[in-house]
């Protein structure tokens, strides 16, 4: 058996004052570091350990890692961040206020940008200063790959090369992988593990700070999905209907 | 021209309590990270900026390295962990008063095994609970390799692979590097790169938190390399009489 663990960072800055983050690089809260403090605990208490982990190049989602991995005395695992595991990007909505923008755009409008599977947000323009064309974590990148806003349809496109070339061999080798990052880019990886319809998908809530266990058979296919729980338990997650999966 | 920084760990819990430390896993004091931030501010000032990280396998260097990017705003860097630049193990001394140790065997005993070239400690057993053979993160070194208690010569040998293979490889694609690591290990890292000879590098004293930038030419070979001052300055280091260097 395959184990993996995915956990999305604790409250940040934005969380907290319900603005569209995306590839903004925002901080953790207080209680995000506490939040994830408390996660570190339950993994503990889980008894999961790990051998490899995997984040993206986004502070929230790397200190959210580290100080699991600080809590559970494992510093020393290799870690490895990766920008496709970032946040979906939410084109010129990032910065914005939720409830500003729906006042202005209106909520279905909204409703659509945030929880649909294929509709992008409008895009943000390269000279825009909250574009990430200037920003030296993507100098490697063509610039045709540089998303300009995101779908989650888009999102997932871009997250599953990376668990297949990054994350895939890793558990081959029998490791037991911890992936620290952000609500949708998680959320393109359940779709892909659990083969979730599209329009399932968006409204799938993965909690900040809130462990999400998968146990996989040796094909890589999940047997078992759970969030662990405050109580020490295992909270398991069931789709309505699944018509099979493929996942590697 | 390449740059190359090399960071000494802030005070470790042991350090202030005057313990041999070695491969022991101990973590930084509030004194240690307080001055691991001035560290951080002492680069900033600089100018100095970096494109990859290098750092060992204990938490007092990994936790100094990710005070440093934390507040460089760098967090997202990739960062490489390896054993090789670990502290010089102790052998039997770890976790022994030096004080003690001096009122037992003699200060003159203690000042060989503290600061001679080529003088092993006494070894650990492999059976000691001290022993890093039970330790899960050197699980995938050969036994054979597993020290038991090192002279500063031995450190080195051990040292100069990671840095033809690890380091040197990064340097030449063009990339400025932070070595975040050990008394020790930098010791051998300093000894290499400027063919210090055995008698005079087990007293070049890196203090902690300390940056030590080295600039080399071409060839990898250091043509300046000094201290980061508190006033902003930099403290140059020069050798008695220097024979030439082949650095990579």
């Amino acid at each position: 058996m395959h184990r993996l663990v995915l956990l999305r960072h604790g409250q940040s800055v934005w969380n907290r004052e319900d603005l569209f983050t995306g590839w903004t690089d925002v901080d953790l809260t207080d209680q995000g570091v506490a939040e994830t403090r408390h996660a570190a605990g339950l993994l503990r208490q889980s008894g999961v350990d790990f051998d490899v982990a995997f984040t993206s190049v986004l502070k929230r989602a790397i200190k959210t890692l580290d100080i699991v991995l600080e809590d559970m005395d494992r510093l020393w695992l290799p870690v490895h961040k990766h920008w496709r595991l970032n946040e979906r990007h939410y084109g010129a909505l990032q910065g914005l206020n939720k409830t500003e923008t729906a006042a202005r755009h209106g909520a279905d409008q909204v409703f659509v940008w945030r929880r649909s599977w294929d509709v992008p947000p409008p895009p943000i323009e390269p000279d825009d200063p909250r574009s990430a064309v200037s920003d030296r974590r993507y100098a490697g990148l063509d610039r045709a790959n540089l998303p300009r806003g995101e779908s989650l349809k888009d999102t997932t496109e871009r997250v599953i090369p990376f668990w297949r070339e990054g994350i895939v061999p890793a558990l081959r080798l029998g490791a037991r992988v911890l992936v620290a990052a952000h609500g949708n880019s998680l959320r393109g990886l359940v779709k892909h593990l659990d083969n979730v319809p599209d329009q399932d998908i968006p409204l799938f809530e993965i909690p900040t700070s809130r462990p999400l266990v998968y146990e996989l058979d040796s094909g890589l296919v999940p047997m078992r999905r759970y969030f662990l729980t405050d109580d020490g338990g295992q909270e398991e997650i069931t789709w309505p209907e699944r018509s099979g999966s493929a996942a590697a």
